[in-house]
């Protein structure tokens, strides 16, 4: 198959920032993509070949976007899977598959799928909502504290809560959910996971998620993470299993807890690029993205290792701003070498919303570090 | 002034691989710009945010279109001169400025500024025509063998000739021209200068240019040059030199002949991103392309050190092919650790159009040469 300069056309599914990034090594590589994204003025409208503006979760939307493409991949897993279904039964090739897909958008079946192939995984119990999670509470079969997840549409801590009295399930949605058992860990890792359509695999080094001391809130995702070889290891060679048992294309980012006593669980997964693999755009031989790229046209992997250290700031809405977007003190971090904004396009913002990254390379990854603070306390996302 | 994401507008002239990649970096810090160029499918065309189809010679055409922008630039020297002019007068910031650029368009002028200058470059003459060149021979007032250089819209090896006798002038235009005495020379070297708005000055490493031992054409730009740290700070420091006398905003590409005796000549400048600088995409902190936009927006100039070392191949068209594109072997080099293609996007192929180049990045730069050349032997550019 051609791909370079040609008439293949590759579409995808939303454009946000993912998209947009994605949209940077098509262009590199003069790759056609259509997007699909409800936005018109998305992060991904532009530098694609042809833009559409359309629900994602519209089954003729999704299904007609598909029609007009070679393969079809998606950076947002809320989509309309039966489209994917539809469109994969005539032909056209989607990558991750809708099986992938279905497995891991329901929290629940996810979890289910990790029980059932033996991949360590925090205890949990599954609920059709808060009525049958209160119940089975009040008959004593449950004892708190726990973590009440939605099992559909969360995202970015959204449809997450930890629950620690009968109070906190107030004004939680009444729908499906999985309480897990409260796990205290040491690190939140992740480590991101690269398959070629003809199962070629490579892993990303394992990173490291450092939350805020109290903010309960990633701040800095950290390559390489700063662990044991040996629990590094565990770490991949889970993600490699939990990856070949979801038998996915593309890139799965597994989210991992490294407990008290160095135990690694799967916390959950994503089938596409992901927030803790930014850093790669900078720091690796080969960024996510382009890996994605490289699997879903099942081209040869690139090399996944590092050129230089790598820490990734997220640039999230500053409390109390809203409205069109300004980046103070932005020339500020510009003088520091080796610091890399990226500017995802939102022309509003408002609080906690992501409108941009930073990623800080240096050969030193404890200077990386102490830079990327320098950078977090410099730079602030408000309005004008 | 803010620049990211707000209504700022930047002016690319020129829409070719540079515009291209420069518009990667507009991308990334979501700047909006505005292209023109003459062909519509202009590898530049996607991911500005307007382009505009029209002459970059015809002073109508630039005024109209630089009075849409804030600032502008331009990625190729034969644009309307003039009307960069008339733009500064009346406000629109232009960067590189009209002047320096004058100053570089005709290589008569170039050649006279080195000489005011006490910059070191070859001896040689200027004629109005061939026949003025030719009258000089016969007067017994030049000698053989020397390098005609057309004054003006030469590039990639048109307009340059060596001649070693008289019926090497045959078929030269009548335009005006410079003879250049021929220096043997081991290298050819470049420097990439960044020069801000407020003055601030950072060089790229020395670059060498390693040529094919036959035909007469560079093969490989190689980060960091094989050569002696003290030639190299030589060539680094009259790069500096000719920057501050062109006054020049934005990149300046400094190409430097080192002699058989270490002296070092300079050749030529371009001010834009360079060919010779395409590697720093892949192995340096901060790219040129960045660094352009940087220093035209006086923001502070990024680390212009390398992560790893780089080798640039180009991706020319072979020989005897004519047509649309297709990109032989570019699996197999996609193979190779640390291999990264970037394409154009120009459909058609023809014998030595520059179709996109390669990157090749390692820790070690003889192993990165070693690769060069398995790409080099292994991707062709032919039609389909």
């Amino acid at each position: 198959m051609n791909f370079f300069s040609s008439n293949f056309k590759l579409g995808i599914l939303g454009g946000g920032q993912l998209g947009k990034m994605l949209l940077s090594e098509t262009r590199k590589f003069d790759i056609q993509t259509y997007v699909l994204d409800p936005a018109d003025d998305a992060p991904g409208a532009l530098a694609c070949n042809k833009f559409f503006q359309g629900s994602l979760m519209d089954f003729e939307t999704v299904y007609n976007f598909g029609k007009k493409v070679d393969v079809l991949t998606f950076e947002i897993e809320l989509v309309n899977v039966q489209a994917l279904e539809q469109l994969e039964s005539e032909g056209i090739k989607v990558y991750p598959s809708s099986k992938t897909l279905k497995q891991i958008q329901n929290k629940g079946f996810q979890k289910d799928f990790y029980s059932r192939h033996n991949i360590p995984t925090a205890p949990y119990k599954r609920f059709t909502g808060i009525s049958e999670l209160i119940s089975t509470l009040r008959s004593g079969q449950m004892t708190y504290p726990f973590v009440w997840k939605s099992a559909e549409f969360g995202y970015d801590g959204n449809g997450v809560k930890v629950v620690r009295t009968i109070d906190d399930l107030e004004n939680l949605p009444e729908t499906e959910c999985i309480a897990e058992e409260m796990i205290p860990f040491k690190n939140e890792l992740a480590v991101i996971v690269a398959r070629s359509v003809s199962g070629e695999m490579k892993t990303y080094p394992v990173v490291e998620m450092e939350f805020h001391p109290e903010a309960n809130q990633v701040e800095y995702v950290i390559c390489p993470a700063r662990i044991d070889a040996a629990v590094a290891e565990k770490a991949r060679s889970i993600a490699i299993e939990v990856s070949k048992k979801f038998d996915h294309v593309g890139l799965l980012a597994v989210e991992m807890f490294q407990t008290n006593d160095d135990e690694i669980l799967v916390n959950e997964v994503a089938p596409r690029p992901h927030n803790s693999g930014h850093y790669s755009i900078e720091a690796s031989y080969t960024s996510q993205f382009e890996n994605h790229l490289r699997a879903i046209l099942d081209l040869p992997l690139g090399k996944t290792g590092s050129k230089v250290a790598g820490v990734m700031v997220n640039l999230v809405g500053a409390e109390g701003f809203s409205g069109n977007v300004k980046y103070e003190n932005i020339e500020k971090i510009l003088e520091i070498p080796g610091v890399t904004p990226h500017i995802y396009g939102k022309k509003q913002t408002r609080p906690f919303r992501k409108m941009g990254h930073v990623t800080i390379v240096n050969e030193d990854m404890y200077e990386a570090r102490n830079i990327a603070e320098q950078v977090k306390n410099t730079i602030k996302v408000i309005s004008q």
